[in-house]
């Protein structure tokens, strides 16, 4: 860990593409590791070439390599690739009671797109991994349940996701308007998932977004 | 390293949201460690928190723990946000000599939007790091030179994000209909930074996104 916390802080300082003048003193503080550690992982670290290293007098200064930015984007990007595949894990909460009407509502899309008459009503989740729910939605493609107006009343677009929640099959149903990635999922089912899979309040439970 | 290493196999393998089967044997090959040492490690980082293991019989269990992903995505986030805070290394290389033209087109557009009137010419930069423009570019919100229509040739929205690179100020500018992220960045300032910075072809160059 030592090594990547001292490219993150190198990269923090400005390291990238330019050689910055930093002290061992001050880079030992931000470590929490002492002065002579820090001079001899950056001796280290420039033997295995992830960065660039000149001292000038009493002034040292460094640059991360290009072999020290590729192997942090190439860690980033396995971090986001693992992390990010299409599981929720999250924790059953009660909600307004809203979501019986609405599922009422669009009954005849979920049938139409999604293939299945939906139980009247949702389950909600607080998403507890990842971040948000676009986290790990945002590399599946939504199915779009198309807005309407009925009786006057403007019903809009409704992105649902396909997954399996303890073998179940559903779907998380997101209204298109949304911009703030939220922290609630709404599941809709063919059936009431909290007693066909004996959920009550806090239980935890895994989602797994079903790719098209 | 061995520690993420671990995690990252372990999310691969599936063991976010719920525990999967492992062996010593196997996770040793895949890390390149001995058997004996990737049980130390499972030991160490169940005691850490970041993993919950359990044994039944000969077969072991393991899940990454909330801690363990909340780590991940720390992790990941911390790299991204230094790596992508909007500097571009690159390479100047020759264009295709059609920058000049397209410079002409746009030279109204640019004066007004961007406050300088364009050398006419492009700088052509492959990009090094980033492994994308928009890697670099993607949190930094672009002035949009809107297209239009001149001799009956129709002439696209452009998007135009400031730079400064050797200390003159400029901008890359990218056609709003590229959906293919450009290895090439193409640029357009106030001078002839060929000349102006002393480059030619091969020469290795830092380029600052200017933020709004």
């Amino acid at each position: 860990m030592k090594r990547i916390k001292l490219l993150i802080l190198l990269a923090r300082k400005g390291a990238i593409g330019e050689r910055i003048k930093i002290t061992m003193r001050e880079v030992a503080e931000e470590l929490g590791i002492s002065p002579q550690s820090v001079l001899r992982l950056l001796d280290e670290m420039e033997e295995e070439g992830f960065i660039e290293k000149s001292v000038e007098g009493r002034k040292t200064y460094v640059r991360i390599s290009p072999k020290g930015l590729t192997f942090m984007e190439d860690l980033c990007e396995a971090i986001s690739n693992v992390l990010y595949n299409g599981v929720i894990i999250g924790e059953v909460i009660s909600g307004i009671g809203e979501g019986a009407y609405y599922v009422k509502q669009y009954a005849h899309l979920i049938r139409e797109y999604l293939g299945f008459d939906p139980y009247p009503g949702t389950l909600n989740v607080r998403v507890l991994f990842p971040k948000t729910v676009f986290d790990a939605l945002c590399s599946v493609r939504p199915v779009i349940l198309p807005g309407f107006v009925k009786e006057g009343r403007t019903f809009g677009d409704v992105k649902a996701y396909r997954i399996k929640i303890g073998g179940v099959e559903g779907a998380i149903v997101i209204p298109s308007r949304t911009v703030h990635p939220p922290k609630i999922a709404e599941i809709v089912a063919p059936v009431c998932l909290r007693e066909a899979l004996g959920l009550e309040d806090g239980s935890k439970i895994t989602i797994k977004v079903v790719r098209p």
